[in-house]
């Protein structure tokens, strides 16, 4: 009993992942293709604890995230929680401590976050996210800037059917309210908006009686949208003017100087209505299927929620997971890790010469592995094999006495006799 | 009131910490440094989750360690564990997926730890963690690698002053047998030893009524250990020269041909006794004072109990935070991170132009900043040095027309006028 009882128990907890060998190498290589972007740019990584105050996530997305959330108590008795997201505590840590630091700041982190569900296929309990924050200006070319990123760095890690699409929730509110749309009634149908149910949206709408005329109208603002067509369906609403102004300078930004062509125009994207305030944009892997947002963001206002100074901000947040299951279905192919030398000493008089030699050429810039179990030849180079090796040096007592090593290629099989003394150069 | 108690809310959690931008560069440059000595090795990276059942970590440290453990429950009801420590997960993860894995296998990981007792000057709540585990082989050549990697990793890391420490279990019991001290004897007098309290451990050895002769001689051997004086003290113990002729090749190899030579064998070295099983060592930067541990393993076997298949296994763990602070001790400087080139338009309708210049810069590996508030060039100048620009560029009307821009070098204040065309091989 006991020991089925520990069978169970050594398991890992369901809904999380190991990560091998191989994969922990392309994660690498996927984060620190992200991170070279992001510095191109001129962001700087911050990093934050792995859990918050519970509240600082009601906070900003209200009571029923609570259930999503993996909570535990503090010594305290204060309610923590494993972040779900990493927006919040970064703008906690930036009105903390950072609200001095010269303007505009250009914030980037990456952090596993946690998410209370039901485990399915591609979706897990403890997952990945990058993400970034500009604090301190709302230009269009800040915004542009940081679209042209997200957008950058998806194309950076090879992947070439990805769909730009961009929004703006100031100029979506005053279409709301154009066709007379209470905040109640915006509840009921954004849902319905943001999973492109058109016909459930129809009826919804025909419901509140919005005539027909309407209703086609704004249902083409949603799905065909362009600059012009937008100014002109709010021309009597001169509020709005500066904003559609700002929003075809990005485009322009984006279209003209950033060079990306594939943009679309989309007012359909309601994503964070309660804290986002200007445009948002929206990046997609279309191979992904159902679930295809690899990249979200925009102009948002969250600082003075957390009681900061109000300061012009904009990010977004970037899934590391989806992005690499993207990039395998691109059929990217990840750099493969190989090891420059193997040493095998062919008996145990030799390895404190192996080892020497290993040391010195380690001290030289160089990664090597040796055989650590004393076995033949033969099974040393199946091994030297299965590790990648590109060369391996074989020292037995007789090139000891003559101070030479055998080194023989992997790839062409070609041996060759090298002096000890020889090898960093030769090697080099 | 509602606004007292957000303040206190929007706080991060008591004993975890933010990193500034420049604590972060510090931090992933210790990391890269000990990642490139770990593949230096052959080592490879594997990753598992932050929460674990909270069985694995009591079978291994006994159920004494739940009080410092953040427990919670899952969904199912589970207890789970964000996990003090990163051995156990990893080798649970080996003998849940990794057993078929050529040998021997050589792994590190990077992990953030979790502790829940009170915060103290330099301990917190969340910690960051370094190890690694070699599997399949106990040669002492294996072991020896390792020992001299832990010590790399801090040398080439920068760190001067740091003390190499071996010791031996199996040795040291051999030595508790001889005396005749029980286990549960041993129990009460290996904190003592742990703990360098040599006055409270020789009023126990009296209690135990342990002859003086006996105490001294066990003290010194504790105190003054050399290979010749351990074989001289257990000579009439033939089950324990094997290990004592293993544990000098360690030495050896070590001494000759890893070429450490400020090593010293310390027989009270007492380390995880359940589990650890041959040689032991500690690495300890002075400077720290009391808490001076930055590196600490050896010889184990926890495989078996995790109920996979017995193999010879050795690791250790490196304080990633602590290593830092002996850095800072040391007076080790650390590199500076810049910013290629910073642009600035100088007004509006020169943007276009500044961007699609940076973003061109960028797509040919330069890292580019620009301007994005629109600033006067005199506040512009400041934020350039602010973020530590090496040269900026200044976009003009002027300079427009003629296809050029003006560069200025912010170290030696050197400014020139190049033609826009050939603006990347200038910069090359």
């Amino acid at each position: 009993m006991i020991y089925l009882f520990q069978r169970f128990v050594y398991q890992i907890p369901r809904g999380t992942r190991d990560f091998t060998i191989i994969e922990m190498q392309n994660r690498r290589y996927v984060e620190e293709k992200i991170r070279s972007t992001f510095e191109s740019y001129g962001y700087k990584e911050v990093q934050t604890p792995t859990f918050e105050n519970l509240e600082l996530f009601t906070a900003k997305s209200g009571e029923g995230i609570i259930d999503e959330i993996y909570s535990f108590k503090d010594k305290g008795g204060r309610d923590l929680a494993l972040r779900p997201e990493l927006t919040a505590p970064v703008i906690r840590f930036y009105v903390e401590k950072l609200q001095m630091e010269p303007k505009p700041l250009k914030l980037y982190y990456f952090g596993n976050c946690y998410r209370y569900d039901r485990p399915q296929k591609g979706r897990y309990r403890e997952f990945t996210q990058a993400g970034c924050e500009i604090i301190g200006t709302d230009t269009p070319e800040s915004t542009a800037e940081l679209i042209s990123m997200a957008y950058n760095i998806l194309k950076n890690l090879g992947l070439k059917k990805i769909r730009l699409k961009v929004g703006n929730l100031i100029i979506l509110k005053e279409i709301f309210k154009k066709i007379k749309l209470t905040e109640e009634k915006q509840k009921y149908i954004i849902p319905l908006i943001d999973k492109n149910l058109y016909e459930e949206l129809m009826n919804a709408m025909s419901e509140f009686r919005i005539n027909q005329k309407d209703i086609s109208e704004f249902i083409d603002i949603l799905e065909n949208s362009d600059i012009e067509k937008l100014r002109n369906y709010l021309k009597d609403n001169k509020n709005v003017l500066d904003e559609i102004e700002k929003f075809e300078k990005i485009k322009n930004l984006l279209e003209n100087s950033y060079k990306i062509s594939d943009l679309s125009v989309k007012m359909s994207i309601v994503r964070g209505l309660d804290y986002y305030t200007g445009t948002v944009f929206e990046i997609e892997a279309p191979c992904l299927g159902a679930e295809s947002q690899l990249c979200g963001g925009g102009v948002y206002e969250l600082i003075e929620l957390f009681d900061g100074r109000p300061s012009g901000q904009a990010g977004f947040a970037l899934g590391f997971d989806r992005t690499i299951i993207a990039m395998g279905e691109e059929k990217i192919v990840f750099p493969k890790k190989t090891i420059d030398l193997y040493i095998i000493p062919i008996d145990e008089k030799t390895i404190l010469k192996a080892v020497e030699i290993a040391e010195n050429l380690r001290k030289n810039g160089l990664n090597v592995d040796m055989d650590l179990l004393r076995r033949n030849i033969g099974k040393a180079l199946k091994y030297a094999s299965s590790i990648n090796a590109k060369k391996v040096i074989i020292i037995g007592p007789d090139e000891i006495e003559k101070n030479v090593v055998s080194i023989k290629d992997m790839k062409t099989g070609k041996q060759e006799t090298v002096k000890i003394d020889d090898l960093i150069n030769f090697l080099k």
